[in-house]
């Protein structure tokens, strides 16, 4: 990115890959000095962790926008995404009990007050599902054309004890990899509510906080490494587990876990479940031997009952990630361009 | 608002006046559970206040959404804004030294990528200046139309020991109102550039991070209660602080530091410089007998030697604010409508 002159913001840029990532160093992590951290910002974790003085634990901070179409959609809308996705990524560094949420508005001059106050009651719910409260927030308007109907900004706030935390760079040699349930739903059931297909019904959104989730995987055995593959999908967070922790990832592409109705719906789009995004779902390296353990223990939660072993850590292919498809292995590459459909 | 299906979001909803604090408490206050809190969401400060686990103080969060036309304007830019805006809330609670700041973006698909250089060198720039880290973010892109070039959302977080947060509620008679400088700075500048006008260069906005102010403040004496009169301007806010407090407070209009270039400007433009936005000064009560060691104080540092204190606290005409102008007393009423031009 050296002629950034002539350079424009594409929407590429905001579709969770390899673009994306180089925008994201090029603009922030060579502009922002983040003092002393535990998770600093050049980690490009799911946020960040600071020690906090005397003793008091760490501070874990985590932020994201959101400006999905439909606002309202099979499964969910746009106010549970925003809470939900906020408490997920405090989740996967160990944030399990988030301390605050903000929820900032911005919306067009012309939405009826009853679709804001829809969001919001939304937003109420599933803050209240994931005891996760909204301490503060803020309310802007944009003028009519400005903006699409509704953005929404929430920054979650969490303390963990010093140490504790989960970075995405943990896995090791010999780990497990568990998905937590069925991947694809988010993205696939979004894309196709769009081309106005709808695959009898059969597909929705997974969008859900899954703090508890977590918390119940970590309480079981040691998680080593956490992720929720959202925009990229999980095959964009295989690829950052692996090269974080240059260590290689073998998948086992039978075991990961993906709907009937997924599958399908993802042919006739001709678009791949791994490349979209999830909202309720969680990929985790775990050490090897409390995987079977972990794994019962999701599987024994009611938002778990899919949840899988889907492949380990191996010394080679350090940053790879290596699909054991049933027919042969190969490099599944983290998804760019016409492979990274834009739902966000 | 009961009859919220006939009704739509107006500009008016966002110009910080009653409008938009009935269209919160409507939307957001009835239906978020903040927990236990030393400064509630119902509070409508500046930022909440929770007790952190184990004595280790009180969590300072606050959240803004920024959305300024033009981005770039005489005096800084939004980038500058939204770090400075998330700092100064955090200094209004009392937390002047910032752990974390986020930013996230929604840019427009054909936004230059220089653009978004600029603003995030300036947000590096302020982040440095305000001692205030960055250390997470998000970057979101909408389709080219569905956003007006780029909006930022900056969350802060602090922590101050147990009890020493500073309340917009925190006023009792007798206590003595500072401003730390001119007032109407911000937005008659903004407007008058809007419009066109120069005012022969002598306008520019005030936008800068306070905190080193504040924190200077409140070592040379008790500092009560503090807001920074950002939309609605210092009415606004002296309004607020009274009716939070149940007092009165008597302002003597020609104590109110205000440069001829802004009176003059605001004359021309037919805007009442009190009601628009500041974004680089304080409004707070001080206890009496510390009030001339505490306005020293400030004067004394480079961003406040135009302070000046003009009021005090009145036990009588509680919730009112009621201003001296010189020929006679008449009540300085929060500005509605018309009174509240959009700047941001
Ligand atoms: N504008 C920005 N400024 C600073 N850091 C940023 C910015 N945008 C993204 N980042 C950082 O880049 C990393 C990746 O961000 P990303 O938004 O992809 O993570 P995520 O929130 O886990 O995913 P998603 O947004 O899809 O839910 C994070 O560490 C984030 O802090
Ligand atoms: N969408 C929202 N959800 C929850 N609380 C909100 C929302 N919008 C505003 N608030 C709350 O309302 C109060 C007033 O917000 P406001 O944005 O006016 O404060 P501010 O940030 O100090 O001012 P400004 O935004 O002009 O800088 C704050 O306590 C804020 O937390
Ligand atoms: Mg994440
Ligand atoms: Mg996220
Ligand atoms: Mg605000
Ligand atoms: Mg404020
Ligand atoms: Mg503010
Ligand atoms: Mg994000």
């Amino acid at each position: 990115m050296s002629d950034t002159d002539e350079e424009v913001i594409t929407e590429a840029h905001g579709a969770g890959g390899g673009q994306m990532r180089e925008l994201i160093e090029e603009l922030a992590v060579s502009r922002f000095e983040d003092g002393a951290a535990d998770v600093p910002l050049a980690a490009l974790d799911d946020g960040s962790v600071q020690r906090l003085a005397n003793g008091g634990g760490s501070l874990v901070v985590t932020t994201d926008s959101h400006v999905v179409k439909p606002q309202f959609f099979r499964g969910g809308d746009i106010g549970r995404l925003a809470v939900s996705g906020t408490v997920n990524d405090l989740a996967m560094m160990g944030a399990t009990e988030p301390i605050a949420l903000t929820c900032s508005l911005i919306v067009e001059a012309g939405t009826p007050v009853e679709t804001v106050e829809r969001v919001m009651e939304s937003m109420g719910e599933t803050s209240e599902e994931a005891g996760a409260p909204i301490t503060t927030g803020d309310t802007k308007v944009m003028g009519s054309g400005d903006i699409d109907t509704i953005a929404i900004n929430t920054t979650g706030v969490g303390v963990v004890p010093q140490g504790s935390h989960v970075p995405d760079a943990g896995l090791s040699t010999g780990d497990k990899l568990i998905v937590t349930g069925t991947i694809g739903d988010h993205g696939i059931s979004l894309l196709s509510e769009r081309e106005g297909f709808d695959f009898e019904g059969d597909l929705e959104s997974d969008v859900a906080p899954v703090n508890d989730l977590v918390a119940t995987a970590m309480d079981a055995g040691e998680v080593t490494a956490m992720k929720d593959p959202t925009r990229g999908g999980l095959a964009t967070s295989l690829n950052e587990m692996a090269s974080k922790a240059e260590v290689g990832i073998e998948i086992d592409e039978t075991a990961i876990p993906i709907s009937g109705a997924v599958a399908s719906a993802g042919e006739v789009l001709g678009i791949e479940p791994l490349n979209v995004a999830n909202e309720g779902k969680v990929v985790m390296g775990v050490e090897s031997d409390d995987a079977d353990a972990v794994l019962a223990a999701i599987q024994a939660h009611p938002q778990g009952e899919d949840a899988a072993i889907v492949g380990e850590v191996v010394a080679d292919h350090a940053g790879r990630v290596i699909l054991d498809t049933g027919f042969g292995n190969r490099y599944l590459s983290e998804p760019e361009g016409e492979q990274l459909p834009r739902i966000c």
